[in-house]
């Protein structure tokens, strides 16, 4: 089958691959019929994270079950499913107690790859949601990022305690925290101050809910947020960027005895302990338990009552994942599409 | 009047000292009955924490109110009375949300000093609690440990979520920790696991309630309390060190989905970034909102349900303040009380 490999750091190619194969009972594969680029995809893609051989690539998907294992009962062939980033047991103590990125069996599908005609879904029991019929064309963009990117949004905002009367404030204006500022929204935030210097995102970040939009990063952001609530900080802060610029300015955003979620991947940061204790913030972060949110958010999308789809701004046939890539890199798209 | 300042690092002398004054309206002066020696105090007094010229000791006090301000209506002349270590107004935003300690005029007793024979109480009637009436003698070290040992081993259980059904543990086994463990109990967890090598700290944590003593620390002692928990962790760790050992220790403890509540002042920690993220714990710690407790806490006292005042191994006349510094120091004793 034909699946995008990164060979090293900037050369994304659509290649043959290998199909993928059941070799557990508890395994299924289905036929990708939307995958997308991850902001996280980045990180190799610019040679943060190290790469040291041909990585298959993607962890995003809706698709069609083509095969099940033999202990699979809660899907199967012809089903059409989205899954989350993190393939999980549902069984384990973690999964039950809403933790599922946290499995005991977990399998992260970027070691995997979905940029490609098939996927291996491992625990496809614990893992996939079957959705209710064949989904309309317009709602596959939504269904997909459900996969990650929203369902990663939802837990920053979950973990930030946002909700009615808060003050909620998002660190960052990628897919996430864009679909953080709907999040909030959703869970019926008081305020949303969107921190964002691009135009195009800060619209989306309006038309996503957000009240107030602010420009200032850093310090200076921080000071903005303070002004915007006499002088206290947000309630709630999410931070979905994952560096040492951006950790430090949602934590210094949020007030004493509020929340900060922080879901962006963290790359070569290091808090002060000392600042940590003295700002008596609730600190939640992680990989997103997008699984504990996934059945409520596709009934939200299946109904038609959000649109997070609208952070792809770019949709292309699998063959050109590469340039997919470069938008993203060079922020011309905040986030790409792929059909297979 | 008489009171003990730290001159330097190593010295704490008895002296004369000013008498406090009260210069606002909602001040208090009180007369201290009993006031102590805080694990915090051996920060300057080791040198880890600076010394810029003589201190003033002691944050800890149980004592009469002897004269109120103007403004001052919860409190009055003759009242025994018991209050947290940072003195709050008790009506700002930060107070009302149940963080007296980040309180927007909040000061910090350490800065006022109490070891000494009257004290100062900013924002008396946000700071005090008046007790029921004179407290037998017998009471009066566990009252004082509300003051700030108690309350903060109380905040480290709840913002680690200790309850039903919860294992629980414990880093540090000075007065803090082990009165962590007594609020885990209270609190009503299942298990309690206190981390201590030293035989007399083991005996009070298994009076206290903890069901297991684990002596191993470090990389160690997480794989101690691995064992223990199936591989998965506590649910719930308290932190009452504030060093990067025994930081690093309670947040590998802890299993992913569960809670750290840290209380031990932190002192040259750097915290990966990229360890919370996976570790996917909540975190919340700084300097315990004692006010919020104090009156279930003083409740608990007054009918004898809870006696957290046997942390005091050692009881010195306020004169021999030196003493009761160095034997805390050394190690041979876990908390010195002083009566003035």
């Amino acid at each position: 089958m034909r699946g995008a490999v990164l060979q090293s750091p900037g050369d994304v190619r659509v290649d043959e691959i290998a199909d993928p194969q059941i070799t557990t009972g508890t395994d299924a594969i289905i036929r990708v019929t939307a995958t997308c680029v991850c902001g996280s995809d980045l990180w190799p893609y610019r040679g943060v994270e190290p790469v040291e051989g041909p990585m298959p690539m993607g962890h995003e998907y809706v698709g069609v079950v083509e095969q099940v294992g033999s202990a699979v009962t809660s899907v199967e062939p012809g089903q059409y499913v989205v899954g989350s980033f993190v393939a999980s047991c549902g069984s384990c103590e973690f999964c039950r107690a809403g933790y599922p990125s946290s499995c005991v069996h977990r399998v992260f599908m970027a070691q995997v790859g979905t940029q490609s005609e098939r996927a291996l879904i491992p625990h496809a029991d614990g893992t996939l949601v079957a959705l209710p019929g064949e989904p309309d064309a317009d709602l596959i963009p939504s269904l997909l990022a459900a996969s990650d990117v929203l369902g990663t949004g939802w837990f920053g905002a979950v973990a930030a305690e946002a909700g009615p009367g808060k003050t909620v404030a998002v660190v960052g204006d990628g897919a996430v925290g864009l679909l953080a500022v709907l999040a909030a929204q959703q869970l019926g935030a008081q305020r949303i101050i969107a921190m964002s210097r691009h135009e195009p995102r800060q619209r989306l970040a309006r038309e996503f809910g957000a009240t107030d939009i602010v420009t200032e990063r850093g310090d200076d952001g921080v000071a903005t947020i303070k002004d915007l609530t006499g002088g206290l900080g947000a309630h709630s802060v999410v931070e979905a960027v994952g560096t040492q610029e951006s950790m430090q300015q949602a934590l210094r955003a949020t007030r004493p005895g509020g929340h900060m979620g922080f879901v962006g991947v963290n790359h070569d940061v290091a808090l002060s302990g000392e600042e940590l204790f003295f700002s008596q913030v609730h600190v939640l972060g992680g990989p997103a338990p997008v699984r504990r949110f996934l059945p409520e958010l596709i009934e939200l999308i299946w109904h038609r009552e959000i649109n997070p789809g609208k952070v792809f701004d770019l949709t292309l046939p699998l063959e050109q994942a590469a340039e997919g890539y470069r938008a993203m890199d060079e922020r011309r798209a905040i986030k790409t599409l792929l059909t297979p």
